[in-house]
């Protein structure tokens, strides 16, 4: 009999608890043995649930009781959830949780908590809800060689995307009514900004290649400024526009990571996935890319994420040693923009014709984009591959009184 | 130190070797300790190879040599391929296998004799080659009931596919290309009749559902039939034909099972994947839809996929007691024939203008399709969900002499 607490009863939280008792036949037989929620940490009531009797409101009851040996954290955010994860650990209780503010934060330290105490310190529920994502890349891709993870980590931003691309609704309504139906907060900051996708990003990163990446060693653009001119030329491109968190590893070793919204070719697999859906491609040398589908948030998916992980450490009679990573100073991670991208360029200029003559001047390379309704002081290319830093030193060079660069996307090819 | 042992030297079996010293250092930091090749089984001789000297063509060397801790079976076929899995595990030695044939027809009794004997029999590569699959729809998808899976199970079929959706290239031809190109076999009655998927879904639905699915209890339909007017009618639908592997949960406990070209919309997942790749769907209840995908075939793609497993095993210290499933007398499969569908049609009728009238009258609700250079005799619709042994009698009554059936292609709804 494994005996479990759940710490915070919101939306995944309750999920968890629902799930255990909805299929509970199903989670025992792959758990091998009973299982049982034990506790319900939450400081409101809630009176007229079949399990009022399991909420607690003390911490400590939940630490000092040794016949819990697995406790789901789904409270989000650092503080308490860090002294929880931290105190549970040190106290031998192995935890699951769906926290990748936590994850991306801290990851490096609670699991190296987690190994000194010979407990397991497990997060599929961090990146991607339901999909499973973290288990696979580690344990079904362990013998690969990753070079590099791209993904839709944002389900909000990911359905105002939609939204803009297949109904031509501009970013404002596309948020109103993300908001309206409970995809995205009042407060949508962490989502259009582009910081949840990061902390994803930092994450799978992490795990790939071995020491953690630090969400403020990241550059992180979201997906406030675009505009559904930018959609239109994407479509004249041959794509669509996603916010996409990527890292790759360099042939020196060191890192380039971003979140920053691109141009996805729409042959892509990463170009279909649309709506609140999220999808990570992950490179490997020997298996090529593989694509991971599905819900990337809600209570149900995410709550079964955070249960699979239960049943896991349940089943599991030793720490895993293998699903950790290093800490670091973050230096492996470089600037990004010495890094080389294609670039989309969308300006305006009063010179008329002569303008593409000098772009094409100073970037012989350069495509032309085009779109209906363009005004004729408005031009769109498309760049060679070179590092931002070059690109910003020519068009310094280009761009005169009455010239403006209005958007700047980089281009990815997979 | 593992010392382990690969049967078959093939492409597969040369790839495993090959990836065993390609990433040896990632491999081994996985798998927690030193892992080692120590036997090559093969008939044929390798004289020229860095590892010339692990080849034996003597089998009882590798059975007992109590060094050898897991095999990794890459032989394909029934025979010796069973016998020799059936005596390792029962001299206490996991294995690994991508071998579907095997898995598909003995899956049951040797996960059984596994069991017994406290070893791992594992297969993660039978089934979509470098895609993870197996494993983290047992593991991470462990807290959800699953309802169904559909799979694009087959990389050459759906080469072809590809090739005559979007180069209208005919079946003949695609099927030529595909074999000059080593995507389908001189002999490639296996892929394009459906058995190659059949075999992967029975594994997939006998993990999902808990009981073992064989193959000749499951309906399975190839694509030879197809031609460019069905591709053509399907796109009139607003969609492509794809050969889907499918299991379903029936609301009884019953299962529907059956492998068959469908006409899948174009916003589906299943829908955007295209040439050798794969994909699989699984409906969970608490995930929703998961889609997983990437090359399902392939050296270094299946061969990644057998070392993974095979670093799970050096990993474990113990039996895994849920991946595995019952036996079964195969009477959990009804006939596909009593299971509801929805179906496109494809007829010739001297008729004219009263033979939809005289289809539209015998089934209301059925929509017409239509295409470029439609002969005057030529009839497309797409009927209600019923099941075909309903649509068989209605056909019955329809068709008079001078009429005919030309084609009938499943709808599915993904």
């Amino acid at each position: 009999m494994a005996k479990v607490a759940v710490l915070g009863h919101g939306v995944v939280g309750s999920g968890v608890v629902e799930l255990f008792h909805k299929n509970k036949h199903s989670i025992e037989s792959k758990a091998g043995q009973p299982m049982e929620v034990k506790y319900i940490l939450d400081i409101r009531d809630f009176p007229n649930l079949p399990y009022s009797d399991r909420f607690t409101k003390d911490f400590q009851v939940i630490l000092n009781d040794p016949e819990i040996s697995v406790v789901a954290e789904v409270m989000g955010g650092l503080s308490p959830a860090f002294d929880y994860v931290k105190s549970l650990l040190e106290h031998g209780k192995s935890v699951v949780t769906s926290n990748k503010e936590l994850v991306a934060a801290k990851g490096a330290q609670l699991l190296h908590i987690a190994r000194e105490h010979n407990v397991n310190f497990f997060f599929e529920a961090s990146v991607g809800g339901g999909i499973p994502i973290i288990r696979p890349m580690h344990q079904c891709l362990a013998a690969n060689e990753i070079s590099e993870i791209a993904g839709i980590l944002n389900g909000t931003t990911n359905f105002i995307l939609t939204k803009m691309i297949h109904d031509q609704m501009g970013f404002d309504e596309a948020l109103k009514m993300a908001q309206q139906l409970g995809y995205a907060e009042r407060n949508p900051a962490a989502d259009i900004e582009g910081h949840d996708t990061c902390r994803k990003i930092c994450i799978l990163a992490s795990l790939a290649f071995g020491s953690h990446v630090y969400p403020n060693t990241v550059h992180t653009e979201g997906i406030t400024k675009l505009t559904l001119e930018d959609v239109a030329y994407a479509e004249d491109w041959g794509g669509v526009i996603k916010l996409i968190g990527r890292a790759r590893r360099l042939p020196d070793g060191t890192l380039s990571a971003g979140v920053f919204p691109a141009f996805i070719a729409e042959h892509s697999q990463l170009a279909n996935i649309d709506d609140v859906f999220n999808g990570v491609l992950i490179r490997g040398d020997a298996t090529g890319d593989v694509v991971f589908y599905g819900r990337g948030a809600g209570k149900f998916p995410t709550a079964s994420a955070v249960v699979a992980d239960m049943i896991d450490v349940a089943k599991a009679n030793t720490t895993s040693k293998s699903l950790c990573w290093e800490d670091s100073d973050g230096n492996q991670v470089v600037d990004i923009e010495t890094v080389p991208f294609s670039f989309y360029l969308r300006l305006t200029s009063p010179r008329d014709e002569s303008f593409p003559a000098a772009v094409k001047a100073l970037i012989p390379e350069a495509g032309e984009l085009h779109r209906k309704n363009q005004p004729a002081d408005e031009w769109a290319f498309v760049t060679p591959a070179m590092p931002e830093q070059e690109l910003k030193k020519l068009l310094d060079e280009l761009l005169r009184p009455g010239d403006k660069l209005l958007t700047r996307i980089r281009i990815l090819d997979y």
